[in-house]
């Protein structure tokens, strides 16, 4: 367990400090992204003149040795050391002694800090997960924009709710298409958050190093497949590089409304599974039963998402107070900063993963019998019969209180009047221009959504 | 990986879906606590006639058998289950099936749901951890009144701080002993939250079962040796009983104001072991070094408490989230109240002991030399000037001006003037009651700290 | 807009610090509570010799006009003055001027801080609307209790829900007596608040005062006559009494778990207040309507409740924030306890308040056919169906299993199938001892619901 | 106080209702830029037909009357009304009926609904906020750059901190160019912000209106001066539109990060004004004072500044709660969302804008000898002696050993040896490459910084 200082103290670590300041059981994660850091570091010290170039391939031989055990699921950090920068330099330093080169591997730290080491290796893990996470946003977008079109071909309607109040009829592919939306918007700020990730080395522990900036002009894609046009640069001040977690935040609020749009279609899909609405049959795969009722069949999948809200509420609100009121530069609070990060990122892919599976077509049925029922419901035309009378030159604000007297009618009787039943006497009190014959016209959902063309459709 | 469901499915759960609502990974911690709450339920099923004395005895045995492997730390779930209720019914089936008992452990679920089954053993939980956090509170706080004492009888002083500005001189023993005041508030918060947790059994999935409340009065304590007084009951309300997590959030939000204040203490630590203000030596077992920079010891535990406070806080609104909106009964989103509340209790747990460790008169050292130079100056004595006109009838409005500008004398010159310098004739000019005698008796931290009496003295 | 400090200060406040600094805006609130103080505070400094008892008359005198002025509702501070303590000192020292007793204002201030002042005016504050909220929580309780006992008395029953979906009959009093329990809990806890707080007076700026600890025995109850039992006291520690702000956060997390449950009750009203569910009507007095859709009736009031919740965990994540860290005693950053501690209780006496107006028996009605035709859904009886085998002897595991392909049998075919229309024969298939006129016997809201015994029923 | 709905309600509004759910005391805030939407509409209104010229321009001058009179700060609405909307609504119909018009006022609300009005509004007013808080956040960043420079220009050193510890030393133009950084990602996420908002009308309710997307393309510009290039569009879904609150969120998030980093700088600056740091002097004018200890001078604006975090995280987890879970589309609990917004925006203003007063050349001095003093600790210097030995071809990782040991003596003994003391023959005991000479050049704020050439240094 040998650890990256210790001249100066004269005692061992106390053994609750070891465990509680350890870090190596969230930040291994990081291991991938600390090798490719590191291959970047070696380069810029073997320009720099500081590695001879045997060093230096022996530091790249064996830093690939450790990516490719990664990347084979192969690698076992040892969880006793304080961290996993720590474990890879010891990793390093026993490889390349059995291979004579054990000198090379003290020079590893040359004008680095965990500092600057950690600012990049968790921007790399972010520039990757970042990208992970949009790739199966978009499947799930994709799948969206799949049932919003299937169901617009189809032409299924369906109460519009505001107030979760019966509103106006639209198309079924509506809702899904809405979805599509907010999921496109959030694809739109995980991209910013990339954007404003700056990779940067050579900041040291807060004050740069020796290295003239020259050196740094480095290309990390040569290392990191997943990245498509990221370089590595010097940072532009040292004190904020190291202490900046700007980027954390920003991901975690991006990843906390994607939450809060996935929380809002999970109730809408719950909704719609309850045995009042009853819109949806979710497959049996999908949803789970009761240890005591043996009827129940749960929309768990949905409930879960709505839930997971909390945790990347929390996680967002975590770093942020981790960060209030920090003097410059780097402290050790900010190690606090991985664990929300990491679950934020995992909680999110599992939710999309699951999401992307469940919403299709073939996972989610449409009862369209108690659907067509439920627009039956006449209060919902009553906006286009007030629109009927604003284009014969009504003004809007009488319309809507004709028409609203008109509604007030239907539930002032002891049964309830059906529009569509009244004698035109009885319609031409309210207005002269109405009467049963176009009272029946207006009460279908097909006309009530094809006369709105204020909005640009999806294609069908 | 039987299930305790799954009659009316007709097919397998779908992959992502059984991990995503997996808990078994985090509600194996409820092991025990579940174990317990089984063994309370099968007395009422014999009490009720439900299970034969034979049969009891039996599922108590295995039972029994599972609690000591747990308390003996072999106990090893089967982490492709759902959750931990799943497995233990499953491993009791096991056991009992070559006992000749398999028709018993089927029985077990009897006339309750986890809804039920998870509040119960959550709130064991609690009370169990919450008597744990509680007695290691306990230690900090008596370290803490140590530090207090012992700095009290060595008659050591310190700046009081307002604004982080000097103040008024106090005894360093006040400064240790409002974080213990601090804490003790902390303690009856704790103290508030087991009073306000009521163990219920009974609820079913939430309409309660057909076995007589009557049956129900069971006491834990016998089960459980950590309870003192908790008895069981039947719920006042069992749509309430399966779907409050009141006790989570109540919890989670007095360990946050717990972590606040041990976010102060840190802080204040933290800046008294700056270079700048030196008042104390931590010992070198409780700091760590810098990667780059070899000279560094830098007072880590304390930051990494200050840390945890964003931990603390996103646990908090996690649940809070989570429970937002919910209707009634039981939701799939309350499981997630388990992560975060583990988290905090573990968060909480490992700061207090590692602070009852280091906050020791062993491992803390005053630097009294360079805590005297900062009571030289005089501007700490101000408020004492003030007081001694106000003595001799001065109205204090008037005190405070003429004291305020006799301290604005001192920051005026390009030297800044001692106020024990000044000859009588200057200070007369403030005041006729002031005079160089007097001001030379006022500066003295002893003299300004004893002269405080409104407030009622740690013991020395 | 005199100070109450500036004899030092060499310069006028910039004009944008003076307005960024001030809080008159909203600690006009205080105003009665400060006076409270100061009349504690005079009858200390009389007994303590530092106040002539004709000074102490004019100055008691000069403050009873204030507060008979705030409580005839006259009371205007002028805005300009930096604080409330400030524009309270201003005002006595006019007042008292002209009845020749303007050295008697000067002397108020002696041996006290603002620091001290605050914490006392705010406690104040918290005690005199934590009973005003704990008041109208009652009529609110009382409400909900009184709905329970009415629909318990009519027999209405109501489907359960857990997951929303349908789970067990229960009666819809308990409905109201689940939220009934949420809010007791609630009172409780606000009680505890109360019982947390220390009322003290004499810390000074942090230090304490040279008034002996003796002089501070004082009754509050003499004064203000909403608190019946809470005494004065000096502080135990103050350097924690001027910067403990504990109370302010333990009050916002008590009144955002209790908002929490308000927005839960809301949720269930919204629900079933839409038209899928229509089990109740919602008195039009209580409703709004909708500026372009005139048939709409919008559950208005249980939305707005239901978006309270943010409001109330932000002030709560807000007061938690701004103590993180800070070093001991006071400092400027905790002037924004106020706002969200007088917002949340503002938010949530006027929730409160509306709720208690809406929820009862006149204002919401019951439309029991649409309930009724939801109990018809058999699968609310399945649980009853195993519960009847096990009666039987059946292992429960067993019955859960039998049940679950019955129900899976009405799912199965294109027509539902009636469990109540199956033969003996087919009925026999799943288990000997079920048979049609079992099935026809359980499958009855009320002998479900009375068949639950383990819960302690509401007084019908 | 007419409102904009009611045909169909039977009775008036509750009094608690009405003032439950009354929005104007914050929204006629929008009062201007639902006027500007106004204006876009009835352009839309007339091109549609739906308006005759003579109408539009009745509308459009009465209208512009109203902009006219918020502009001039003649405009106070009438607070009994429901919000700003109705009031303007109803304020157009009596200022139109006077000019003969009275039927076109009644045209106005034509195809239109207040959820698509207030989401425009909003907009609007992000858009115009954003843009005037980049521009004060410019001021500041030119303070902090400026800053930098002249002390850069002055040769101005300083200790460099980690873990508030002395690490290296620095350019203190490096610390306010660090904060410089931090703001400059803040005004791009701002940007980001405005990029992120489409300014949309036609959504109707929900579901949009029967006027034709073509008439849409409108040009905010030409009455809004501020918005430079924002066009507006009818919406890409109209469900989506009218619930989308993201734009809010995002500005939020940017707005806390944006005062996490204004806490940071206030935390830098409040412990530099400490007695013991002592390295500012503050402008008398930006600080105020104690009413009980006259001495003081308190750093007030920063410790406000510090405060504000809690206000600013509290908002955005305000409207995140507000928003979680709520089903499509528009629920009144998104009324929510307006208070925390423009608190957050008047916060960050005000703090934003005092700061560029304080944080000047004029305002802030620096006590160099302080700071002189403090950079003579030697241990400042050992990562530029382990340099050294690098740079001699020493592996780092043994030459950090090496001077840790160095440092390590330093402290060892009673007295604190100076390493520049030390003779030639103890420093090569540690390595031959060290003596007294070289450690004496090595120590010196200047060379140390001078070395650093890894970072792209301010201009100076």
């Amino acid at each position: 367990m040998s650890k990256l200082w210790g001249g100066r103290f004269k005692k061992p670590t106390n053994k609750f400090v070891e465990v509680f300041g350890r870090s190596i059981q969230f930040d291994y994660k990081l291991a991938r992204y600390d090798c490719f850091g590191s291959l970047a570091h070696i380069q810029i010290l073997k320009d720099a003149g500081l590695l001879l170039p045997a060093e230096y391939d022996a530091l790249a031989k064996g830093l690939k040795v450790i990516i490719q055990e990664i990347e084979n699921d192969q690698f076992i950090p040892d969880f006793s050391f304080e961290d996993i920068h720590s474990y890879i330099q010891s990793r390093l330093e026993k490889d390349l002694e059995k291979e004579g080169f054990g000198e090379a591997a003290l020079k590893l730290h040359t004008c680095r800090s965990r500092n600057d080491q950690v600012v990049f290796d968790t921007k790399l893990y972010c520039l990757i997960n970042i990208e992970e996470t949009a790739s199966i946003l978009s499947v799930l977008r994709d799948h969206l924009l799949d049932l919003a079109k299937k169901t617009a071909e189809q032409q299924i309607f369906i109460p519009g709710y505001t107030h979760l109040q019966h509103a106006i009829p639209v198309a079924l592919g509506e809702y899904f298409h809405a979805y599509y939306e907010m999921l496109t918007r959030d694809h739109k700020r995980l991209m910013n958050a990339i954007g404003n990730i700056e990779l940067t080395l050579g900041s040291g522990a807060l004050a740069g190093t020796f290295i003239n900036s020259q050196k740094y002009n480095q290309n990390a894609v040569k290392f990191v497949a997943e990245l498509k046009s990221k370089i590595i640069t010097p940072p532009s001040n040292s004190l904020d590089a190291v202490s900046d977690r700007d980027f954390v935040i920003e991901i975690l609020s991006a990843l906390a409304i994607l939450g809060m749009h996935l929380s809002r279609l999970s109730e809408d899909m719950i909704l719609w599974a309850s045995k009042e609405f009853d819109f949806i049959d979710i497959d049996d795969a999908f949803c789970t039963g009761s240890s005591l009722m043996p009827q129940k069949k749960n929309p768990d999948v949905f409930e879960l998402v709505r839930g997971q809200t909390g945790r990347l509420y929390g996680n967002l609100m975590n770093v942020l107070v981790v960060m209030k009121g920090l003097p410059l530069a780097y402290n050790r609070d900010m190690q606090h900063d991985k664990e929300p990060l990491f679950d934020s990122f995992k909680v999110i892919q599992q939710s999309l993963r699951v999401l992307a599976e469940l919403l299709t077509n073939k996972n989610i049925s449409f009862k369209t019998k108690n659907i067509e029922n439920q627009l039956k419901d006449e209060s919902l035309y009553a906006t286009d019969i007030a629109d009927y009378l604003v284009k014969n030159q009504v003004p809007f604000k009488k319309a809507h209180e004709i028409v609203g007297k008109l509604i007030a009618l239907k539930y002032s009787g002891k049964e309830e009047e059906q529009l569509r039943d009244l004698d035109d006497s009885v319609l031409k009190e309210y207005h002269p221009l109405l009467n049963s014959k176009i009272i029946k016209q207006i009460i279908n959902p097909r006309t009530s959504v094809e006369s709105k063309e204020s909005v640009k459709r999806i294609k069908r």
